[in-house]
């Protein structure tokens, strides 16, 4: 049984995190967040597939590569990529936060986000590091949730209690990312905790997957950034349900499966909330594909649909100009025949098998006008489908965008 | 000899034109051209790769085929895509305007340009038509030019001659495009029309060659449209000059490439305009990549930087955040080895081998506030290199896309 709790990333057991001000962030908001095991925990980290990659991606890769990790650094406001010395800067917000935790460098995985190619001031974060420690407790998820944030209008967190008859497994998690969303890595920064005790193998596995269906499905402007990174720690305090999911146990594989349900529902939420809160956004729209002849055309489609710009601004224009809808879809690099086509929008047919469907502009008009957004195209060519989760193109984009000066 | 001339798609001998009001357009503005040739003209034709297609572009797609026309039609305002009895429509404006001109179906082109999924009111260009023809003469380019636009700011029409022994030979071009404008057909609309003699095969080489490196490297929005038409008509009407590019004459590669050139610069202008001219643009930018490993990867990486919303919204804010066009190009789908890349805004240069060059912020906001924003990526990987064109990204996009209600 899997239901919501409150807590975020520290609603595991034996994790506690803090946000504090570094001054990074010129709006004095916080800006440096902590999160900490306090045992030793497994790692698992999905990073950006950005030929282009900040330097605390780079060395974050090798943490999560060795499966194994305590604790994870992040600061907003500075992406600390393709600037001077951001190798140098990375592995300085790495060793100076495994000091002042007594952890070693290899034990911390550091993360950062904000505007690229300005030298990071590491000093700001140096200095504020003792009082982040000092911080760190197990109501501090939202402080974490809250500094990690960049043109994000608000906190992204969620935990869940997953009941096995040895008792509760927790997964919790946190994310920012508003603009340069994407394909391929859709948040800027995710952290996910549980409790539960699971080999780097296992939980990178298990991360690998969840990620393809969950943040991998949101675009908000087709941009992927330099700097997306996903992290899942596994620390085994959850008492006796801890070990639960061992391969060597009868029901490991169902109570894997079912921890697995735990984390999608708690990626599943962050991504629809980074869909929500897109640059500029005023809805949340899910573009679903379905009859398709394989799973790339399926997503092909989708992912165009959502990625349009004609389409997002004609939802914000709250306009059912489903033309726009169709036109992307043969825009996708995947065979189509229109004649096979039908496009719903929420529940309104409006083309069905090459031609459009009288319907009623005001029924139309109120599924585009809803806060959340639902496009179905039905290709009648096979059985493949893919969801894609994305948002609309608003005013608001544009100046976010055009007045966010380096 | 290559010199620009006044005259527009008449500027070449042989052909008149028309623009008149049909109805179709509610501001009550120009919305019916007809183009004519005098005399039996070969025709070539370049189509939308959309897989959805218009009615009016099948229709065309056959006349371009067999390689002679006469005349072709042109309505705007309504797209007849996807709506009821749109190919019977299609055929009727074929048929009406050939009994017009007292010539055969076979002979006429249509084109039809605007919302998608509406029925188009045929009869009121079948009621129209005769004033159309009523109206065409050598002076009426303009008049279509203006027709067949529809979010467009202003007419894009151009013409030059150029000058062989045996007297001038013309070239002339309209257009129209402004938004669902992207690779592969950037224009919704183009006719060009030259009084040179050339037989069908040779005008469809031209034609596509030409389109590859004009038309085709424009992008708005990266929404390719169902109605995408690239015409171009040769009557041979030039007099002696007209016959000069035949493959039995000494000196006819030579001329033919003269023409190429003559045609490729109608289609760079016409290219430009439209990018210019662009939904809501304020600027025209131009992206080059140099230094690629080969062709495909320099055009996907010149694609997605003129295609990301970031970097076209920072164009707009005038804000030479640079980064944004490195991660365009770090998620092209092409490797890329961040040490090896150079970028230039303008004549400045702001990054250079995997490390931002300091510059002053003045300067490099200079060039973004140009009318024209040049930005140069070289990869530094070979010798492969593209140009594409696009505009910024502006609240007046939103604007018009959002408020364009069907």
């Amino acid at each position: 049984m899997l239901r919501q709790i409150p807590g975020g990333v520290t609603a595991p057991r034996g994790y506690r995190a803090s946000g504090v001000r570094c001054g990074l962030k010129s709006s004095g908001n916080l800006d440096l967040a902590l999160v900490v095991s306090d045992a030793p925990a497994s790692v698992a980290g999905v990073f950006t597939t950005n030929q282009v990659q900040a330097a605390p991606v780079l060395l974050s890769r090798e943490v999560a590569a060795r499966g194994a990790a305590r604790a994870v650094i992040f600061n907003a406001g500075n992406a600390n990529c393709c600037a001077p010395n951001d190798m140098a800067h990375a592995r300085r917000m790495q060793t100076d936060t495994a000091a002042a935790l007594g952890l070693s460098a290899e034990e911390v995985l550091v993360c950062s986000t904000g505007v690229i190619g300005h030298e990071l001031p590491v000093e700001k974060i140096t200095v504020a590091l003792p009082e982040a420690v000092r911080q760190l407790r197990v109501e501090g998820a939202a402080d974490a949730a809250r500094a990690i944030m960049t043109t994000d209008t608000r906190p992204k967190e969620i935990a869940v209690e997953l009941t096995l008859p040895e008792g509760p497994v927790r997964v919790g998690g946190m994310c920012k990312g508003s603009g340069m969303i994407a394909p391929n890595m859709a948040t800027m920064l995710a952290c996910l905790t549980t409790d539960a005790a699971l080999e780097p193998p296992a939980l990178r596995e298990m991360l690998a997957t969840v990620a393809q269906h969950t943040f991998n499905c949101v675009t908000v402007d087709g941009d992927t950034s330099t700097n997306d990174t996903l992290l899942l720690f596994a620390n085994g305090q959850a008492g006796p349900a801890a070990t639960a999911f061992a391969n060597d146990r009868p029901d490991g594989r169902e109570n894997r499966r079912a921890l697995y349900e735990a984390v999608e529902h708690v990626c599943t939420f962050l991504a629809r909330e980074i869909a929500r809160d897109g640059e500029g956004a005023t809805r949340l729209v899910e573009v679903t594909v379905t009859g398709a002849a394989d799973a790339a055309a399926a997503d092909a489609v989708a992912r165009t649909i959502a990625n349009s710009p004609l389409v997002k601004t004609a939802i914000f224009g709250q306009d059912p100009n489903w033309g726009r809808i169709l036109a992307a879809a043969g825009r996708a690099g995947v065979t189509l025949d229109p004649g096979q086509v039908t496009v719903r929008i929420g529940e309104v047919t409006v083309f069905r098998h090459g031609l459009a469907v009288p319907f009623a502009p005001e029924a139309a008009q109120a599924a585009f006008a809803a806060p959340e957004v639902a496009i179905t195209v039905d290709l009648g060519a096979g059985s493949a489908s893919q969801r894609i989760w994305t948002c609309d193109f608003t005013y608001d984009y544009v100046r976010i965008n055009a007045e966010y000066h380096t």
